[in-house]
């Protein structure tokens, strides 16, 4: 049996090539993909800017949602038909070094980046990456439990507590829901973002919003915190601005999580860092429990994930999806359909 | 009764003036000052540095210790003789935007930079602000409290741990304090200082040190951690080489914490604290219990505090000690003696 899977080829393109359904190895177990999410660095691996890291040609994506289809020797708990999600972080390769933080050892390889990934109908992967949906889960909606889990691991991280003001520097995808998930923790979120579609839709989500563009960010935090600025910062822009508004919205004391990829040195204000006795806490990808936490959001419902969602479109039409992506500044998430 | 009285007069001059020996004002003490050590920061004011907050002519000065001298109306639980030091940290005006971290509170008070200092005979200061000392505390030592608390509320908001390896960026005073503390604490410590007369006291007092001018700092600890690289690193000589390298030597979750002062924004890897999950810790100061810490161990003798002693000097002297201490680059620690 064969199907047609996607292979991201080099130079802004994707081919579609017949791929044979293949058994599973010992410890693997073959997923049926449903749905795979189109991420920030699918869209970094088509402009070619991770062509020294990735092996073309390479079949991607890593945001995905499905169900167990076959089962390969040696795996136990796992029986064909249960909805999964697959947290792609294989670190099989950890060592003492890492110190118990195998979710960033130094030889971690990222699933759907350093091997293939989820953008084809049949998927093979390591049993001990899976975690079990409920079987109510909306498969559809179950495609953002990888970002969901990376907002979780930022919350967490951050150590919210009930009633702080939380500042999410930058409204994209992983800003939305790093200021959802901050919500359902009961903080106070606001969100910072010069998009001004993305401003309208994070204020339709019924959050706070200020384009620093228009308005002063520090003013406005201060006016509404009696002076006391942000307990928590989300730094989820990854610009020089944002870098330098961090450490004025911070109050005594904040914590400024750095979710952001920084190509290149920053100038920071350290003195601020003393002076306030600030913390920055660097925050990549998620453990296990951000995992279960982000599954238990989605079966539960209680956010407004649906509205993310931008397009759904078969998987055939990668290409298209991708240049789409490319000319719309404004879109959130579009999922594609693998079975279609 | 009069005494003789330091006071900074701008332009790099002390003047000695006959002070009257006044009563301490309701809720006040009056400190028979022992011994009073000259902080970087007074050398700063010294060279002019903060002649904009500092109201010329003052006396500065505020690592101090002594005994009780008079007890203001309204002051219980202090009597005459009693060993003490002072806290030189005037936070009335904490509001509660500060959420109660009055010790970095926005309108803080520095008592010996925004108010009159100990290096005089006679100090009348808040009763709040004093910790009482062990009768048997070395006094010439106790001048060393509010430098080593600094150190205390470093270790601490380190959250450094037995065994932990720990690397301390600058050999000065404070650096070899940090340093005592986080050995008394169980940790591996290395002190990274490129004044071979600091590398070979520091070595003399049983820290591994590195001359990172010599010597590749990240390599040898990688050599003496197995990869694992610093647990912690505290920051604290405040220069763009420190900041570079800090973010190098720390491994995986390695916590940072940023004693030093620096002027200017500072280039910074971000992407090594996003990458590594790295977290920057700003310190300020101390809370009363780094001050309850740092008389414990000044009263159990467990540190080397003598060694940091370079000289002690007759108040009066105050004018060739500022210049001797600007003529020697291999300088700790120098005490006036504010009874001489």
């Amino acid at each position: 049996m064969t199907t047609k899977a996607t292979r991201y080829t080099g130079n802004k393109t994707f081919e579609i090539v017949d791929a044979p359904v293949t058994a599973p190895e010992p410890g693997e177990v073959r997923i049926k993909v449903a749905y795979c999410g189109v991420c920030g660095t699918d869209v970094h691996i088509y402009h070619g800017m991770m062509d020294q890291r990735v092996s073309i040609p390479l079949t991607i994506g890593h945001e995905m949602s499905g169900t167990v289809d076959a089962v390969g020797e040696g795996v136990t708990g796992f029986s064909v038909g249960e909805k999964v999600v697959v947290r792609p972080l294989d670190d099989r390769g950890a060592k003492p070094s890492d110190k118990g933080h195998n979710h960033i050892a130094s030889a971690l390889k990222f699933i759907g980046i350093d091997s293939p990934g989820a953008m084809q109908p049949y998927w093979n992967v390591p049993a001990f990456t899976l975690h079990k949906l409920p079987d109510t889960s909306d498969l559809r909606l179950a495609a953002l439990i990888e970002p969901l889990a990376v907002a979780c691991h930022d919350v967490r991280l951050s150590g919210l507590k009930e009633n702080e003001y939380a500042v999410v520097l930058g409204g994209g995808p992983i800003g939305m829901l790093v200021a959802m998930r901050a919500r359902s923790a009961g903080a106070k979120v606001l969100i910072s973002e010069t998009n001004e579609t993305r401003v309208a839709m994070a204020k339709e989500l019924g959050f706070a919003v200020v384009n620093p563009a228009k308005e002063n960010l520090v003013d406005y935090v201060s006016a509404q915190t009696d002076g006391g600025l942000a307990d928590v910062v989300f730094e989820v822009a990854g610009v020089q601005p944002t870098i330098d508004v961090m450490t004025d919205v911070a109050g005594i004391r904040g914590r400024i999580v750095l979710v952001a990829i920084h190509g290149q040195p920053r100038p920071v204000n350290l003195f601020k860092f003393f002076w306030k006795e600030l913390q920055l806490i660097g925050a990549r990808v998620y453990e296990p429990e951000d995992y279960e936490d982000a599954i238990r959001l989605v079966a539960e419902k209680s956010l407004p994930l649906e509205s993310l969602i931008t397009a759904v479109a078969p998987l055939t039409e990668v290409q298209s999806v991708f240049e789409q992506i490319d000319r719309d500044p404004n879109g959130m998430k579009v999922l594609l359909d693998c079975q279609a």
